[in-house]
């Protein structure tokens, strides 16, 4: 059961936002999703989204919309953690609510609730296809920060996803401060966990190949080195994934950038897509 | 004086922010600003936002940057009232901070800082023109709601500007219900005031004329009867002012209908600016 809380119309389509009780989670979850006009069969693209950001911050700012509605792809937008009074929370934005960085928490008092891997990869796309004619076949994944490893890690684990796609992904689980209490708290610091959400040990594992996965990244990005691109490059190198990659001077970490360059996400996924 | 307090890349451009003290409102204020790259004498056009937003909702929202950037226009983004712990407010939004509706109060104790129409005719210009190198001659101006209706007001009563158009405006002060309190508390209720920032009634005095006004409004918009747009419509026609009405089927109020229908705004000042 989905409820419908908000639809606007947007280009030739409408951006929705829905809600439900998630089973992963145990607790109301809220996902946005772009219908296009033409949606039977759409492809479908999932997009994470960052540290602190709910289910609109990407529908409100990339403006994305007039891309999905203009190559009839449905784009579906999960917020990034389990939310609510009695959901676990911490000060740090890096950890708890905003912060479930698309993984399956092992520890206490996190694990009850901090599913979002299982939520992202199996529940929601249940729900999509159990709600929408969107294509189930046609899927593809992208994201920002925190969620775009995210989806670089669930890509490369997951069949479901035909296409892939970052912009200043956090490419190391393993090395990111930004994941520093995220691998305590949710993961007790164990290797073995910790390496199951990781890109670039991901890559090294070599579990499963693209035929490219595309990145973007600013060059003033104000986190730059903590998201250890550079070394998720040299990993696809010798392992030859072949990686596009964009590094733009100028532009930072914010949805200014994400704006610039969010027409080439979208072509990059349908050119696989359709 | 102005401090930049906020710069971000977006597309070919900058989209920055600023804040200064000002004369009109006697408190600080802020104001966005988008720099194409080739900004020495580009057309400038302002955009005035509606009931509750600030400086920032139209430059996160629309998705301007992408045309502006593209037609090398700069466009100033101003705050939508003076703000602060020591400026009066209220607990309606349709009254005090965030709802300046682009007019002088007469009535104390708003008078002393509520004249967000010196503010944006007078002194906002001229701080443009002394701080950057835009064109002080190829100058528009548009906004939404409270905005469009202020567009409109401001241009059919000074020369500086040569372009004008509205997403869904407020067309009467005098009869919308989102005016209602300012009409008695900003203006005493006088109509001779009220009158001065009254789009229908400066149609009906015909002081200026444009060769066209564009306004695009939703039908599904959930304030459409308080808009008076028909009644703006039929002042156009009885004296021969041009205007440019687009109704557009399944479109609400809000910033997803803005964004619709941006590029088109853009092209429709450049196009008369150039």
């Amino acid at each position: 059961m989905i409820e419908l809380i908000e639809k606007h119309r947007s280009f030739n389509g409408f951006q929705e936002i829905y809600k439900h009780e998630s089973n992963s989670n145990k607790c109301t979850m809220q996902f946005a999703v772009y219908q296009p006009d033409e949606n039977i069969k759409a492809p479908v693209i999932y997009f994470l989204s960052g540290i602190t950001c709910t289910e609109q911050n990407f529908v409100q700012k990339s403006g994305f919309q007039k891309y999905a509605s203009k190559y009839k792809v449905a784009v579906v937008v999960p917020d990034t953690s389990p939310r609510g009074n009695t959901i676990p929370n911490d000060n740090d934005v890096k950890l708890g609510h905003g912060a479930g960085f698309y993984l399956n928490a092992t520890q206490e008092p996190w694990s009850f609730n901090y599913n979002m891997y299982d939520y992202i990869t199996k529940e929601l796309p249940q729900i999509i296809n159990g709600n929408f004619k969107f294509s189930n076949s046609n899927v593809g994944i992208f994201g920002h920060s925190m969620g775009g490893g995210g989806a670089i890690q669930c890509a490369l684990k997951n069949k479901l996803y035909k296409s892939v796609s970052a912009f200043s992904p956090i490419c190391s689980i393993s090395q990111s401060k930004f994941a520093a209490k995220v691998r305590i708290n949710y993961l007790d610091n164990e290797q073995e966990y910790i390496n199951l959400y990781d890109p670039i040990y991901l890559i090294e594992k070599k579990e499963r190949k693209f035929s490219q996965i595309k990145i973007d990244v600013g060059l003033e990005d104000e986190y730059l080195e903590d998201l250890y691109i550079n070394d998720f490059e040299k990993a696809c190198q010798k392992f030859n994934q072949k990686l596009i990659i964009g590094k733009h001077k100028g532009f930072d970490h914010g949805y200014y950038f994400i704006q610039s360059f969010i027409e080439d996400h979208i072509k990059f996924h349908i050119s696989i897509l359709n």
